[in-house]
């Protein structure tokens, strides 16, 4: 096969009718297969069930600090806890609040600081006429759901295969006072997969924010979530580099288990400096009372320390890598030489980070959905769910089989082909 | 004995003299007990610890919608928990979202939400010049302090022996359009128990608020929480006589089961229309994508039901009335005709509320913190820790064993006398 855009409309037009043929036959198979959201599939939720037996009605109920995990108390998590998450997050314990089953509630709950009360004595931004936060893109769709939802306006950053655009990032925060933030997955990023280089960690560490309550929201959301044993990304603690740079309030940074134990009933933690943590335990403590203590107890009971937690996540990378390799194969198989469409083959994460040709993300979503394979809304990926080029398409593999997300990925391919051609010849 | 207000100068003196050398012997003991707080003791805890073996690695993992527990999804709670905690709360499952471990985390998040992004297409309150909320005194601390950190003007209301003075209650709400809220502890209050006539209930249900967002803030906190078998209180379903008042969306109420199961561990829920849940549902689903299900299917499959929640509160009564019996003894004992105090005997919850002589309350709970009791902070049942008559002290005899309570009272009662014979002597 040669590429399409070489290719004569006779071609095009020949290519077209075999492929709707392909289609149409896709179709009736009745296809019903969800791409559309990162979530584990059954086999590593198993992985974690023994976590059920960690603690047991025999058991101390106490913490290491002598408290009774069952009763009130302790806002910012147990001892043993903090250190479990800490040595997770690459950090240490006196940077960490544990909170609940989900770093999601405590990025909006951040937010919602922000909002309500200010960071560090600082305006709350509801008081403000214009807030704007920096959203790499592709990026998380809840992370901009977030900030829409408080009505703060979004900017598109381009990401790099190194993380953003440093460039424009400096450019913005050093001299725009508006804006209060900027989203980052800084390791196998939601959802292109990158992880950010020394050289880009070192220059979000050396900002020189015109808003002295700029902060980086840091989702180290898939820090030990590799997918291979050997291959691995790894990252610049952004704290202490914070911190070398005399910028040591400038980061909050999120992590949880809930892609490492259970999704629903993970933990989840909060790192930054000791100022911010301060700063932070003032509305916790009007907030909430504690957070489950004697799921966290579960937690270091059945990892014990980072050894633990790594072991753990190669199990997962074992049940993860043929649902990705699945896809890359079928991608490069089928897609190698045609020329419409590119993507990243990732370590880690959760997702593979598909971009057609220009005007085309939509139609494929759509023509998948109408085949009975969902993938997650093209657009999803940008702020206000609005892809200026309609060409990125997030792939997650985690949750079918790999048989299944072969099938899948075949599908995909097809509809990209289709409507890939389709669009050639409107042209 | 007779009335303090009915000695002599002399009598007083003489009776100074020997308290004040019953409070030195007192202190030498070295005591060391906390009434402070409305926390559950070990034995209690100690009930509820086949919890934990209630959902085990050998469990199906699946709700009774065919969920996996253990993975993302649900925001409001899994159908058989929801069902649980509708009849916990006299209610029926359409009207609950189960929420994570703790009922004040509800409470914060829903005048978060009143702030932000207002109910029902209201105007949220953080845009207005002036928000108020009605607080019945004495109450609970933590909610003023949720008000307070909102920046919420707060209003003072006589609570009465069958509830708030409601010609009040109906003066505010009926003709101030600032007034958005009030807090209200229907049953065994805290800190009086005492609980809310259905006249009360059918009042509250028939307000008709100058403000279409007026909300009744219900923290049915103690629900079931009876100490007796026999004398427990009930109170009308305020959902349900907000339905027939014609005034459905009027009601916010809030439950847990942090004081049935574990305090920092439990599940807690949420109860409105259907209209304020949808309404709830669109800033519920940016802030996270469900709460702990498998703490959830745990207290399900431990509790079955209301009838398995009520037989484990009468444990916890058997548990807590000689605590509640060992207080109210050595106060009928030792206070009973000396008219320096007075109190009411509660029939469930988790306080004994103690008025003093005007002025003493603050010289009381000194005393007694010097002698190695504490007690709740006077002044701490009133908004701004300002009880204008310095008054009301707030006994929490859970925590202590019984006979731990019965030497805190002791001492306790040895603080009243001897605070209120110095202030007869002042005047």
């Amino acid at each position: 096969m040669k590429p399409l855009k070489e290719m004569t409309k006779e071609e095009l037009l020949a290519m077209k009718e075999s492929l709707s043929a392909e289609y149409k036959e896709a179709q009736s198979k009745g296809l019903k297969l969800d791409m559309s959201r990162g979530k584990p599939g059954k086999a590593q939720l198993d992985l974690s069930l023994p976590l059920l037996e960690a603690l047991s009605a025999k058991d101390e109920m106490m913490a290491s600090n002598g408290m009774d995990v069952r009763n009130y108390g302790v806002l910012d998590g147990i001892p043993e806890a903090k250190l479990l998450m800490a040595e997770m997050m690459d950090t240490t314990p006196e940077h960490i609040v544990v909170f609940g089953n989900a770093s999601l509630n405590i990025m909006y709950d951040t937010v919602a600081r922000g909002m309500i009360t200010g960071f560090l004595g600082e305006t709350p931004w509801c008081k403000l006429d214009k807030v704007k936060f920096l959203c790499p893109v592709p990026g998380y769709d809840r992370h901009f759901a977030i900030t829409e939802h408080f009505g703060i306006e979004m900017i598109n950053i381009p990401l790099n295969s190194d993380g953003p655009d440093m460039d424009m990032v400096e450019e913005y925060v050093n001299n725009d006072p508006a804006v209060k933030g900027i989203w980052c997955v800084p390791k196998y990023a939601n959802p292109t997969g990158i992880s950010y280089s020394d050289e880009v960690v070192k220059r979000f560490a050396n900002l020189k924010p015109a808003a002295k309550d700029f902060r980086i929201f840091w989702d180290n959301a898939y820090c030990i979530h590799h997918l291979y044993e050997n291959q691995q990304d790894e990252i610049l603690d952004i704290i202490s580099e914070c911190e070398k740079a005399g910028n040591p309030d400038m980061v909050f940074e999120f992590g949880s288990t809930s892609k490492v134990s259970f999704p629903g009933a993970g933990i989840a933690a909060f790192a930054s400096s000791v100022a911010n943590i301060e700063d932070m335990k003032k509305s916790m403590t009007v907030q909430t009372i504690g957070h489950d203590k004697m799921n966290q107890l579960r937690h270091v009971k059945f990892f014990k320390n980072r050894a633990g937690l790594d072991a753990h996540m190669m199990k997962h990378a074992a049940l993860m890598r043929p649902k990705f390799e699945a896809v890359l194969k079928v991608l490069n198989d089928e897609l190698g030489e045609l020329e419409i469409g590119t993507w990243i083959v990732p370590r880690g994460g959760y997702f593979i980070s598909f971009n057609a040709m220009e005007g085309c993300a939509k139609a494929i979503v759509q023509k998948c959905k109408e085949a009975g394979v969902v993938m997650t809304g093209a657009g999803a990926t940008y702020p206000y769910k609005n892809d200026p080029m309609d060409s990125n398409i997030r792939i997650a593999p985690s949750f079918p089989t790999p048989e299944e997300m072969a099938e899948a990925a075949k599908l995909f391919v097809l509809c990209v082909k289709l409507v890939s051609v389709e669009k050639l010849l409107e042209a």
